[in-house]
């Protein structure tokens, strides 16, 4: 359930939407995911779609229709609103540390497919006590720098410690190199990816060699997965936010052989201020478009610039000879990151050629824990 | 009703909630909100504390009962939550625009004592046609360079437009400095108020000049609102973050006349992972701390380095020497910005003593229409 009513009615007009809100725009949304499935239907690969980008059951079932096996998650919380919604293959693509969250993994395990990565023995050990029925992914640090363990040996031996317990199978490994996924060139991208490549291949042959099996390896995002999808090594790829192509991710190189996305998430806003010819100020500020990856950008109007964001507000300057809004005027902004932006807001506003075709709750918005 | 339920259970040990949390240490909120009723005590001013930075009843009740004469807020939404929870003045410090918007506006004057700030004569009479009995203030740019009209005649120009309007009583000037609020030397933002302060003053010999009376003049953050008080020109404060104190109002300097305030508002996360020596990674990234206004600091815990956030984690460098964290420990983390921290979580863990004595709901959350 959400706390809140949503900004629209299904049937209404965009300009009829109450500010701000979150808008998903279907055509571009449907052509994103066929633009992946297309993308990656020659290689060896499955996608298993990043639902902590969008967070929304409704769209995840999408994604599985598309041709995902399942979804990732960050926390047990979005896992168990994803479960909630008919999903029912789910890996928690990251370490769940605590008596009570692993408590939670290994009721959400009685429901449906549950994964989880591990980057420590006692972590395993912890798991292992729950009872519960996991996949366990090993996590190695391919060049992101944040959890995993180094690749080679200490990857095997945390799949042996992995390997004790029966109720833990050993699914594989963990390769994101999350780092590599806005770095601008696509060549210096592809270059990342190899080098991971060569991570992922070095750990392989030493679990095989200790005659550990490997089904699985899984990473990659929305800037790279064509480089883990044509490398033969990775066949799992863990795109989020190329359904919805933020501004930060706009800004990168595209080029062969990764797709264009389109944009297809906005935020919708209202203009509240004019204090001058070169100025308008919209009600969209930090809490309704994420910041942390630069600003949002104004959609299809040329010379306005929405320059800086304050919590409530946010500042458009217009260049001389630009089509200046009118006060109370609505504009559409490409939110700078999309998975943060998605999070302030309780529903998504999906539109199609101008009109709300449905509403879609955000439902595990807040899912922190 | 929130829509997620709280991390934690009134008499818990503060190790004991669930992570990412939001933490209020209640000892130093109370001495935060004493603080400010002392220091300002001494000059003929109010205090309405902005609840856009809590976004909580409970809060803005104890606000009231610390001698507060109402709150503002910066959305109807946040408004109406306000209402909700039993207060009975809010002023909108802020321009409401829009059919709907202003609809609600006028529904919420039948059950409060309601303001709203204008910068443009239509929308004066928008507001006018609602038929709402409504406060009206003319925001008037005293620095900031955001909304509001430029001091002096237009002003008085507005105030006129108010005064036509039976049911618009002009209630005087919202006045905010905003850009003041976290520049770091004292002198300086004592110099933007002087300035600002001339601002007022011009605009209010013309009013007076026009015959017309300005009742009240109502701005001044947590950063400058003892300059404001002090001169004379101002009589109503909105201060709002001095109840939090978050890591960035923490880098300011602060000196008399200002009282210090302490940290009362933490992100409580867990340790959930361990990579290398120098390098733990927590479970509280940008989705459970803002970072529009830098990183947040490891509270008491020296040599603990937040240095990055990405959605889900935040990395922390170990300094050599420095006591580790241990794998499942939980930290305090000082916010860099207070008001986008609180919007992204549902409960305040009310803490005293390590014991969890209350759970307020954050029930503005998301209130962004």
């Amino acid at each position: 359930m959400q706390a809140r009513a949503a900004p629209a009615s299904i049937g209404q007009r965009l300009d009829e939407v109450d500010t701000p809100a979150l808008v998903l725009e279907l055509d571009a949304f449907e052509k994103n995911l066929a633009a992946l499935a297309a993308a990656v239907k020659p290689y060896a690969v499955r996608l298993r779609a990043h639902a902590k980008t969008h967070k929304s059951p409704d769209i995840a079932r999408r994604q599985l229709a598309a041709g995902a096996i399942g979804v990732c998650c960050q926390k047990v919380s979005e896992a168990e609103a994803m479960v909630e919604g008919g999903v029912r293959d789910v890996l928690v693509s990251n370490q769940i540390v605590g008596a009570g969250k692993i408590e939670r993994l290994a009721a959400l395990a009685q429901r449906a497919r549950v994964g989880v990565c591990v980057d420590d023995a006692d972590n395993v050990r912890a798991l292992a006590a729950s009872g519960a029925k996991l996949d366990v992914y090993v996590e190695i640090d391919v060049g992101m720098g944040r959890c995993g363990v180094q690749p080679g040996e200490a990857a095997v031996s945390l799949a042996r410690e992995i390997e004790k317990h029966e109720n833990l199978r050993f699914a594989g490994l963990q390769a994101y190199q999350g780092r590599a996924q806005h770095v601008r060139s696509v060549a210096e991208r592809r270059a990342l990816i190899e080098e991971a490549g060569r991570k992922v291949t070095q750990t392989e042959e030493l679990l095989n060699k200790a005659g550990i099996e490997c089904p699985v390896v899984t990473g990659a995002g929305s800037g790279t997965f064509m480089f883990e999808a044509q490398s033969g090594l990775w066949n799992e790829l863990q795109c989020g936010s190329y359904i919805f192509m933020d501004a930060d991710y706009g800004r990168n190189e595209w080029a062969a052989p990764l797709p264009r996305f389109e944009h297809a998430l906005f935020v919708l806003a209202t203009v509240m201020s004019r204090p001058s010819a070169s100025q308008a100020v919209v009600d969209a500020g930090l809490k309704a478009s994420s910041v942390d990856s630069g600003m949002p950008f104004v959609w299809q109007r040329p010379g306005l610039v929405y320059a800086a964001a304050s919590d409530e507000h946010g500042r458009i300057e217009i260049a001389a000879g630009a089509e200046a809004p009118r006060l109370g005027e609505k504009l559409l902004l490409v939110p700078g990151h999309c998975d943060p932006t998605v999070n302030l807001h309780d529903w998504y506003v999906c539109v199609r050629k101008g009109v709300v075709e449905a509403l879609w709750p955000v439902a595990a918005r807040g899912a922190l824990y």
